[in-house]
């Protein structure tokens, strides 16, 4: 039984602690934040866990094994390097820090104590997005040449960290995993301040990839309607990915464009129009099967999927970014193959 | 009776000449098209009309009161000139010109004649761009914050300009004519080509407008499904224009961040969720309300909505998109107040 | 070239005229209706085509070979019947008569002469419809469990028949030739008329098929939003079919129960949910395949799809289906095979 | 601290537990299920809550207030009885009990002991429904023509009762809620089981009203979507209630016919298309609140909104459609003014 404690137990812990539960896997035996308002709320929700004010004293405490952090950006640093200082594992909630120099170090510690560092980005544990990964795995895509998504909602205009480093890096993400050999050779971005005070809250990424393919993320904390719609096409067949969709998330079709041989400039362009099947996809959901995965890497010691290795790339890209929407979207070139 | 000539019956032109036949106001005298294909569908369409084959002779026919041109846009200024010094009234289909110098020879030359220029920017008829346009004036979206638009779709990749001249022109047109007092600051475009040989099919499109307002434009033809749905938000009220939806093209969002007076900075954000509303749309396609006004412009002298004052502005704007789309992206900045 | 006659030029008859003229195969040679403010729209669309008040001289025209037939249901008999014995093909709008003994005397007297009757059962003839008979007899549906469908919207009440004989006749039409071989046993049908003189608007259809298979058709003229969605259901696939999805017409779900063996009656259920396909559907309208059949039965003789008999057989139907209406829904037994 | 105790912990349970755990008003004491299975998960999520195999031992408990029941209805009048003997209060999940006798005589338990008897019609305290009735009462509606609903998806088939007594009943107890002065006059129902020894998977259910108003229910456990729309309409304004809209489960139309004062029949009905309101919902789920409702009924006494009576009244109904069902839809009349 591994033991776990939820360090930050605002709009997401509760997420993190309901799925880390897992019967005869995995107990929670602390949960802390600052807040009394919110021990109030753990208190209630669990009656038997130990609850404190303290995160120092949770992360020190002999009878925890694993740390599930969801604070403020800000002190994910502090509370981690606290945590694997202990010998504790970590699953920290995004970003995992607020700068490259800060994730290094904490790979570093992990790695030296054998220890797993587990960043939540929860959707490349989604069952929608593995098989978008499969799909482009199989050939069936062709050649990649866009990944285009909008990500927009009213609500939850976070103050630490602008949209870039919220929204954005939910696509970034699954970018990242989803084409794990074409990583982005330039990136341009262009946001937007509405709320006096507040980091951006709306921001149009461009990632300039390999080959000529093109991946677009439109992020927006200020809409009227919740939009999580993302189009993937290729030389082969073209994925719409609605991530809101009741029944189908994920739809492929058959459908592009077919060069006719002819010298004829004007008609050259055919389409092929195909069926459109949406696959049935494994249930269970994204959170679950990522607390799963955070449990298996403590038990046989494999690293995990979306690890500090990778979530450190994502961060060189997102301070890339951000250096590219403090400057009105001038192109910041990346070293190739590194993808930030 | 004003007596009309249709000049290019392929993909555009039967569209034209069915919306320019307006019982007891106009006649159709005669359709032209170089390809023999088009003159025979023209002819089984419209068996009492003139047939040809010549641009030149439908033009200076004297029987023919106004050209309505639906050719490749390569054609355009050449023919609309003709027309023009033959003393013909001319509707253009968009894009006006290649260039912005053709744009002002053909402004001049209907100025100094006193003929109608009108140039096909369909949108700005359609009742639901009338009403954005109203709402915004009215004050209810308050002060703009973005116009975020896509407008996607496979099928009907052009060979005469690209991406950027046909779909973007479109929300180009609707943007002039709805924001008449926010000219654009500057421009910046990433595009790429899937088709060798082909022009852009695709293109992200950022204007810069004035006290920090964005417009987005997401334009495509390669997708796997038929999008056109634009988000415009302000301090006041959010919209959503969905082209194709079957009943409520327009719905208006009684939503917005309502900021708290508060020296708490993390919870200074609250959300107004208020009712939406669909309003009823008066009836009538765009391209019909367009015909009757191009019969009123000429009956009356008065000057076209989308004239050529305001096809030029746009075709400005393009070459600027143009140029930085070559250049992946790079910021134009525009002259203050041109919004080119 | 086959020479064509529109008789009623209202609502229908212009979609008939413009089906029906094909490029080389037919000639429109003349358009009648009573009322002059039709034939003056008739004139203004078709200036070249014989524009006439009186349906007889139309008919018994020399220069004609078919008539369209798209006046109110009152005239249907008489007009069609002097068509016929004028020696012309009929092609008749929906509903062929508005009795049995009339529809049986239509086709007495087109088999006599040798003559096309058709009957403008219009979705008989779409692809989708096409498709979902073909998934039928595949045997890819298996046992039929259902047919389900509702056909809504706000407007066009007809007063000259009710929505019995209006919209569910679509419906009737189309699982007249999907099931062909299981012919409704009995049928019980709830209706009402909110429009105080107007045929019923409103009516819940109910008809017991073979093997304890059922059909029910919800029609509405009277509802605020347009509505054509049918589930069809068996032991096999199951299919969505929604006339008014811009993409996906067809939607093909591999979902049903399966029956576990186990004497555990409580969990003896399970279920498949498999891939959900939508099938490419080939282009083309309805209409344009029905204008293009007429044509075809008349050079060849054949017996058209939707000829006198099974508009007999539906309008049998639609008797009984009356009779059960004006009975709050007693169930009428229909003698086996017949499905009327 | 209202001390609640759930029994039976299957597929509702859950739920019930879940809503009925109001911090600083209620406690969760006790968890009864009869398959070990269900404790153990019970004993999983409330570690501190007394879990237990037997049902009369957690309704004897003296520490326990109130009972909330969620077994199969077959042993919803034993349970309940001896819960109110033994001086609980009792939340039953529907149906209530499987007889009107059978209800009628826990009214009465709870009646002359003064507890209260509140039947899970969950939909009822539903901010949508909520919404409906004061859209009605309010003479926005004006004189009702019909209520017509579908509900229909693929899983949960019940064997213990038939879908009439599940989905359907879901639709009745929100129409005797929002038409509390419109009880049914008559029912006919058709019903087909298509999977052989389960009770009725599909059914079709009419209502004969006061004033010709019918309402129609669609209930289906065999489809391949899920599906939950309702179209209420009416002399004023209509409604499409959409419980799986994401954002706008409740369309308020301003569409309607407007009969003309003129002596032409054939163009005496007009239509009335105006604006179309999405109104904001108050946030809150329908479970929550009804739990609300139920600790407040038993800290103050109240009748509940879905009480025994009503509960009864619906029961009463469903035996009448029953038989009808039975009866391949004969038409059963009603007592004026009962509705059952």
């Amino acid at each position: 039984m591994i033991r776990i404690a939820v360090v930050g137990f605002g709009y997401w812990g509760p997420n993190l602690a309901r799925n880390l539960l897992i019967p005869d896997r995995s107990e929670l035996v602390a949960i802390c934040d600052t807040d009394s308002k919110q021990t109030h709320v753990a208190g209630t929700l669990y009656p038997n866990v130990r609850i404190s004010g303290s995160a120092e004293e949770t992360i020190e405490a002999t009878d925890v094994d694993a740390i599930a952090l969801a604070t403020p950006a800000q002190s994910h640093f502090e509370l981690a390097l606290a945590a694997l200082k202990a010998g504790k594992h970590v699953l920290i909630s995004k970003p995992m820090t607020e700068t490259s120099e800060q994730a290094a170090k904490l790979i570093e510690e992990a790695n030296r104590r054998g220890l797993v560092l587990l960043v939540d980005h929860t959707f490349v544990y989604s069952n929608a997005v593995r098989q978008v990964r499969a799909s482009i795995r199989s050939g069936e895509i062709g050649d990649l040449y866009y990944y285009d998504s909008i990500r927009a909602n009213l609500g939850r205009f976070r103050s630490d960290v602008s949209v870039l480093w919220d929204l954005a890096l939910h696509d970034l993400s699954i970018l990242d995993y989803v084409l794990d050999d074409a990583r982005p050779l330039g990136v341009s971005v262009i946001g937007a301040t509405h709320v006096a005070g507040s980091p951006e809250n709306l921001a149009f990424i461009t990632l300039f990839l390999p080959k000529g393919a093109l991946a677009h993320i439109n992020v927006n904390w200020l809409a009227p309607v919740k939009l999580r719609q993302t189009l993937i096409a290729g030389s082969g067949k073209m994925i719409v990915y609605d991530e809101l969709h009741p029944s189908e998330k994920l739809r492929i079709y058959d459908r592009g464009v077919e060069l006719a041989h002819s010298d004829d400039v004007e008609r050259r362009i055919g389409y092929r129009l195909g069926d459109m099947t949406a696959p049935r996809l494994t249930t269970g959901e994204a959170l679950a099967n990522e607390a799963a995965h955070f449990l298996d890497c403590i038990e046989t010691g494999a690293k995990p999927v979306t690890g500090g290795t990778e979530a450190l790339r994502l961060i060189k890209l997102l301070e890339s970014a951000t250096v590219s929407m403090r400057q009105r979207g001038r192109l910041i070139e990346l070293p190739a193959g590194t993808g930030c």
